[in-house]
């Protein structure tokens, strides 16, 4: 099997393989999206012009029989951040570029102003051809691109959101249902690709295979111990599957570090109607189409999805996770979950990322445009992003932009990007993280609520100073590594417990590769791609000045604890230092 | 007579008279400002925040006989830009301060959200009280005010737009008629001011005096060459009064420099119909309440102003500046002097820029929300920011939110802020202010036009790369320094070609201070500010990588010269170095 790198060039529409150059060996998913796009792309350039790029990339382990390891990492300069971003995603399309032998798919320069362009991709061919379906959100694209190109296919797409090129905009990914739930949401990409005049990317995996391994019997032994200890671990094997992401609702609430009302205070009353528990069981009882535990992706044993049903029994969509639920529920004081089943369901549609949407429609209730808990107020503001009136693209656009634009002064942001749905000041490893990884405020970027709240990984008092900053560190370095595999991140709960998980993934890389990779090896990886998208952040001008909270955080207490958080700036200058 | 400082508490509602601190003497206007704002406020704090200030200041020879030199600066930490911002504005209210005594009004903190306050303001005492104006525009405020508290105070307030924290929100400050027409226009400083829930000040002068002067008489003879040097220079003496400002809408135009649709082109067919000649020409045919050569503030001979009458000879507003006819005018499309009248009368009610919002509806028309041309779409847009729908709102942020919300690619900014009525790309000197100033774009900052397109001060060819560092370089520090004074930055044209005339400024501050100034001060005095602003800016975040304009200028060709932005980036980076 032949290994490369696909290059489209929007402007001249010519699709070219080319063999990996070798300054991209060894390296996939984030590592290789972050690594091109430092090496490609001028930092200090427009994020939606012509000089920058967007890259998908399957991870080193995509394309295997190892659990959970069909994530694609997209990469560019993002227009909501102004440095570099990663966004990975489940879904069909990144074990099938993985099996088609494309390390990465990298974008470049853009269409002609108004034009739109589907690309057609198949393991040795590639070719640009007006889109059928522009102007669709995704469900419908997709499903026109299913009647004209097959089920066998996997679909790449963005919503009307991403034509707007709106700073939220989403990239979307098919599962293996076909639906475009799976969403490379944050900081931007789809804006990127709608840029670029790229509307959908069909994925024709017909004769691609399974990736070669150096020592077969090797990788089978290592991918079974490591699937045994995702099903021995409770989250990943219990917990997960059971009650989906949204488990954390009432862990979170009972902590008092579940933002509600826009970060007022930490706990929220209507918790137990749309928390984790309450979907599990309404999704039984209702029946019909609804579907507990449910795996995004190829190859996923967690299966943390499901499928939610209306009173009818009819699907609305995925289970929302547990960040759509905060953002759109406790944080915009809303307590109905087939409400927020459906603005999940438009997010999805549309293409916009959940968490600085909701947190957006907080913001719009902070400034008094709707009230706190009106859900069907939201539901009409949520359905105006497609129609691209003023207020539709505002709230599009995300957090930091409608706090702009509604002159606030409490906006939940790290440069640019919205804070998710752990408080910074009653989960403070969070909040170290929310403030120094290069992506802006992501909780996915170094996972603190493990040792802060969930007691994996070891245990650091979430309300404390003590040992966040180390925590936040670790767990940066480990997720860029896991980020590097197509590992799913959830199988970091497995890795912090056991041991033995992380000595599985580097013996499943070795007996992939033939390499003779150690532990530290995995660390100096994760090192690496923080170092060069820290690096590239330097140059696009984000200096230490913006690896820092909103102030207000500082200022004001948060209950039911009352804390404020207090790491100091020069403590959150050594996070990313070693 | 003694000076001092007022500082004035938003939370506490405290209003304190302090001395001036040993690190604040010898400065005025955008030096103390830029000063002030640098000792006292957190860089990475949130503008819209308790942590910002607002400082008034009028400048080193304001409360005097001098010539033109009662102009007031506002600073703070800009939310357009997110560095240092100083704006000056013309109006009463500097020399009132000024011949009060007060050097620096210091406004700190915020109020109560939701309440507004307004600022009595007498020689010996400051009181906050509620307001009697907020939710109007200001002239409805200010005649209210007037009503109030009479027809010899002064009047500093914000409109709605202010009200609303928009991030083109401007400060008015009353002309001698009483007309809120001068505006502390860019960076947002009225939404700083919004922010703190200060909605007017009102500055009643009695019992203010001229300053002491240390040497009456030779300050006297060096007023007296001062006034002369401006009198005798064609563009002082002549260019201005007569046609004001927009005098230049015909040059820019014959140089090709004059942006049009939204920066695509350099001449606008409709040049005519907007330029100051014809102003000029309407002004006097009209009669009525309109006036040729206006002065905005006691002490102005150059009187560059005027009254604009509509065609009942009613007064609309004052003659619109030269970049507001472009900005409303050619770069929009539009070619209607009647109708830009009445926008920048709106600009001045609701308070907003109009450089950043005009700009703004040249991008709404990129994006196709109206077409270029269309006044009377224009006028309804315009009229939407009082209201505080999405779309007012989005247009009173100006430019960079602006393209943000539509998506654009093309979106004429620097650090957020929008450029002004020259195209950088065939006046290069003025492209190489715009990248470089610590402020954002800013044609005032350093303002090249005079050697590249004026042959005021030197000849400099517009269109080439030759001289460009250096001219921007000398204009940016002499500029800080005559900011710092309170002279209106039109006296330049006469400092720039005559000598004597900066001989005469040195000898006025040494007249009235006692001091032994030589020329050479006057560039320490602009390097220190600007070292001031750069380290701010700085420790807030921005580096040299902000100081870029926008790539497409570098990529497209800009007719009729066909030239592009080719200054290179390593030679930006030498243009505030010495």
């Amino acid at each position: 099997m032949e290994f490369k790198i696909l290059r489209v060039n929007m402007a001249t529409k010519e699709c070219r393989f080319e063999e990996i150059p070798a300054q991209y060996f060894g390296l996939g998913g984030r590592g290789l999206t972050s690594t091109i796009i430092a090496s490609e792309v001028e930092p200090t350039c427009s994020p939606l012009g012509p000089h920058n790029k967007l890259v998908f990339a399957p991870g080193l382990l995509g394309g295997t029989n190892c659990a959970n390891s069909n994530r694609i990492s997209v990469g560019c300069k993002s227009p909501m951040t102004g440095g570099i971003k990663e966004a990975n995603s489940g879904g069909q399309p990144g074990g099938h570029l993985a099996q088609m032998g494309i390390t990465a798919l990298v974008v470049e320069d853009i269409a002609e102003d108004g034009s739109w362009y589907q690309l057609e991709l198949t393991k040795d061919n590639a070719k640009l051809v007006p889109s059928t379906v522009n102007g669709l959100n995704n469900y419908d694209a997709v499903a026109k691109l299913t009647e004209q190109y097959g089920k066998d296919c996997s679909y790449i797409s963005i919503g009307r959101a991403g034509e707007f090129k709106l700073t939220a905009a989403s990239i979307a990914f098919t599962d293996r249902e076909l639906r475009p739930a799976r969403h490379a949401g944050r900081g931007g990409v789809g804006a990127v690709m709608g840029s670029k005049g790229l509307k959908a990317i069909i994925v024709n995996p017909e004769g691609g295979a399974n990736h070669p391994l150096k020592n077969p019997d090797a990788f089978k032994e290592s991918a079974k111990r490591f699937a045994k200890a995702l099903m021995d671990h409770p989250v990943c094997g219990q917990g997960l599957p059971t009650y989906g992401t949204a488990v954390l609702i009432n862990i979170l609430h009972e902590a008092g570090g579940l933002p509600t009302h826009n970060f007022k205070t930490g706990r929220f009353d209507g918790h137990d109607a749309v928390s984790g528990e309450t979907m599990n069981q309404i999704t039984k009882e209702r029946g019909g189409e609804g579907v507990v535990s449910h795996g995004c992706m190829t190859g996923c044993i967690m299966r943390c999805s499901g499928i939610f049903p209306d009173k009818k029994g009819k699907a609305v969509g995925k289970w929302p996770e547990y960040e759509t639920l905060w953002a759109f529920g406790p944080n915009s004081g809303i307590d109905d979950l087939d409400m927020i089943a459906r603005y999940d369901k438009i997010c999805d549609d549309v293409g916009v990322d959940t968490i600085d949407v909701g947190c957006a429609l907080a913001l719009l209730m902070d400034a008094g445009v709707l009230k706190f808990g009106d859900a069907e107020g939201a539901l009409q503001l949520m359905e105006e992003i497609s129609k691209g009136s003023a207020i539709g693209r505002v709230l599009g656009c995300g957090t930091a932009v409608t706090g702009k634009v509604y002159g606030l002064r409490r906006v939940p942001v790290v440069k640019g990007q919205s804070l998710p749905a752990y408080d910074p000041r009653a989960v403070k490893g969070q909040g170290v993280t929310y403030a120094t990884t290069p992506m802006g405020a992501d909780h996915t970027a170094g996972y603190a609520v493990t040792a802060n709240i969930l007691n994996v990984g070891g245990t650091v008092d979430p309300l404390g100073k003590n040992g966040q900053i180390e925590l936040s560190r670790n767990l940066q370095v480990a997720t860029a590594a896991v980020d590097t595999t197509g590992l799913c991140l959830f199988v970091a709960f497995a890795v912090l417990d056991n041991p033995d998980a992380l000595v599985a993934i580097v013996e499943m890389l070795n007996a992939k590769y033939g390499t003779s990779l150690v532990l530290d090896d995995v660390t100096s990886l994760g090192k690496k791609v923080l170092e060069t998208e820290i690096d590239f952040n330097r140059r696009a001008g984000l200096t230490e000045a913006a690896d820092r909270l909103p102030d207000y955080f500082s200022d004001e207490k948060f209950a039911p604890h009352n804390v404020k958080f207090d790491i100091t700036p020069e403590d959150l200058d050594e996070v990313l230092k070693w």
